[in-house]
């Protein structure tokens, strides 16, 4: 239990999590969710041969000499079904998406025409056979696994859960979870002001963390330092599938977290890390919680969560990813490092000519929440390292709000 | 208005957008808003020179000749204030966050120090002046400007918000944004199944992107393509901030969006740009509302979104990141380039050494949605390029799935 790394501490939080039940969803409601069951296409799509282009539906043989005057037969949009065979000499007008007419073999888009009478086109050009028809189950065939258990609803899944007419989606429960923030000094939110008092911003954090990730978390409020309170407010938090617990985790004689947590039947799986910040991070289970106890400093708090918290619920909620992308980016500053801690240093990123330039958003100090505030992401000083020479590849976590630039990233 | 680049085309949307107006949200709902004035600090943060570690608050003189004992003359934790001034050869016993007393011109934490007896300790060794305190206003003072207006709320800032006693946060309001589809051939989501029809899946690709942005969209659902029903419905569109149409945008003598757009008042700023998939993409406003006409085919529909819907609500909604994020990364294969469009290829990311290597989804053509449910990123291949070559440095924009990876990218 001494001397746990980052990395050992990981894993003993995700051996002990699993994906938890499976519930229905609306499409509607199902983004970010992970898919509980393999999706299956319920028919062919196209469901016929359409058209590709706003053109007209031809036989290649009679064109093979373009310039070609062809009989237009029949005007054929999406949604339409064609009610002539093509013969030779003949073309139907065809709108995309359309279906293709019997007795066709190509599709010619319009700007390769010339009209020159209602009744009949020159065509301008030759064509493939097959060109700008998409065949019948091209996309997809009936019965093909469109989407298999475990992917997670972005976008252009919604579209093909659509596609396959899933109103309702099976997908992994999102975890219940509960903020509970502890300390004597604590003001709350909608508190008075009171000029000695510290400002409860863990509660805060830790919620819009939670709720990067989709989940709405239910916040427990401040508890006082002592056993009573804590133990009547650690108790209802253990009603949750997840309870986050910030403060008190530390070594002094006054925090009463962890005897309180272990008096209630929880075992505690570690309470040190060798991180910086976030040394003092506990973790501990019940047969239906996973407690995280958390440094009541806001910036060791959030930087916690993200090691440990973060995938532990993205495992919960049944995804396959479930750690924050990282990329590697080019330091600008030398970064000392005289401990045998892994060290998360907030950082910005600014684009250059081949990557991203990393560059500390300085005081580091764990009360500066401000640097988590401006902060695009966390490097990682890895335990080992003796220290970062400007110029260093690093590692870095991306957070929450890199999702977006403030340029498109070149001109097209 | 032909041969609109990409480029050109986002500089029309986004000359024609700025942020709407200003509502006030409580701190629980305030997530990825962007705040519509400064905040300002409104306390010193922390109020008091506060302990950063569990230990003890002494004299630094009295221990300049470490080890040195020296007596206890009082306990303080968080929350509490100091009761006694500390005189030579005394300490006070103190916890994370507690007020550091009157005297005490440092803090050892407790790892450097050895019992003697409960009311005397040995300290190890020598402290720095300062040492292991954090000071009055070090985080914030008072008036300080902690948050800029347009800052994106993210976990830190709702940290900070906290910080600074903010229940209620004034933001840029959010566009109301509809949908509709537009096609005879179109099955909606809760009708009967149809072998001859085409399920509407772009109304759910789009409200789903939308969703990202964590905007609720309003589904106007299917309009069938005849002047009547495409007025009525585009009328109750343009309600809206923006309207999305899907579909009957392309040159075809069936379309009637555009005319029926115009009819309606709409101002059309451009209906091509030289990209693929995508091409027929439309921008029109009204004094109220923005409309875009986007492609049938849902990639080629979740492209465009991409390029232009994106960024122009991310702008409605004040935000000065407004384009996803851009990664280079190294291309694993040849790609063609015959044409003279900007093309954006769905590509899936996976690590190696120096950064990301990307590898084409497969089968780009616009019927494949599975492509776009693939893809960690569209790489962009530029109007003028005549094709890349393998190991080429590429520009992959990064869609919404690829906040995580499913290793933590190293180990600490």
């Amino acid at each position: 239990m001494e001397h746990l790394s980052v990395a050992a501490a990981q894993r003993c939080v995700l051996e002990s999590v699993k994906s938890l039940g499976i519930e229905s969803v609306k499409l509607e409601q199902s983004l970010g969710r992970a898919l509980a069951g393999d999706i299956l296409a319920n028919r062919d799509q196209p469901p016929y041969d359409v058209s590709a282009m706003d053109g007209f539906a031809l036989r290649g043989a009679d064109v093979e000499n373009a310039p070609a005057v062809l009989a237009i037969i029949e005007d054929i949009k999406a949604g339409d079904m064609p009610t002539k065979l093509l013969a030779a000499g003949q073309c139907a007008r065809i709108m995309i998406g359309a279906p293709v007419p019997q007795g066709a073999d190509a599709v010619i888009r319009v700007e390769d025409t010339q009209a020159v009478s209602d009744t009949q086109v020159q065509i301008n050009c030759a064509v493939k056979l097959g060109n700008d028809i998409r065949l019948r189950g091209e996309s997809m065939c009936k019965g093909d696994v469109v989407l298999h258990a475990g992917t997670e609803i972005t976008p252009g899944v919604a579209g093909l859960l659509a596609m396959v007419k899933r109103a309702e989606v099976s997908v992994y429960r999102q975890p219940r979870v509960a903020i509970l923030s502890t300390g004597d000094e604590l003001e709350g939110l909608n508190d008075p002001f009171d000029a000695n008092k510290i400002p409860d911003a863990n509660s805060y954090a830790l919620m819009a963390q939670v709720q990067t990730l989709g989940i709405q978390p239910v916040l427990l409020g401040i508890a006082l330092d002592n056993p009573d309170e804590l133990h009547r407010a650690l108790q209802s938090g253990l009603q949750y599938d997840v309870l986050l617990v910030s403060g008190g985790t530390s070594v002094g004689v006054h925090d009463y977290v962890r005897p309180t947590l272990e008096a209630l039947g929880v075992q505690m799986k570690f309470w040190r890390v060798e991180m910086k910040p976030g040394h003092p991070v506990a973790f501990g289970i019940t047969a239906n919680t996973f407690v995280f106890g958390l440094p009541g400093n806001p910036v060791s708090s959030m930087v916690c969560f993200e090691q440990f918290v973060l995938p532990a619920l993205r495992r919960m909620m049944g995804h396959v990813r479930i750690y924050r992308r990282t990329i590697a980016a080019r330091l600008t500053h030398d970064v000392k490092h005289k401990h045998s801690r892994a060290e998360f240093v907030r950082v910005m990123l600014s684009k250059e000519e081949n990557g991203y330039a990393v560059i500390s958003t300085g005081a580091q100090g764990s009360g500066m929440l401000s640097s988590m505030a401006e902060a695009d992401g966390l490097m990682v000083v890895p335990a080992a390292s003796k220290g970062l020479a400007a110029d260093s590849r690093v590692t870095v976590q991306l957070l929450d709000g890199t999702a977006f630039q403030n340029d498109a990233g070149g001109e097209w």
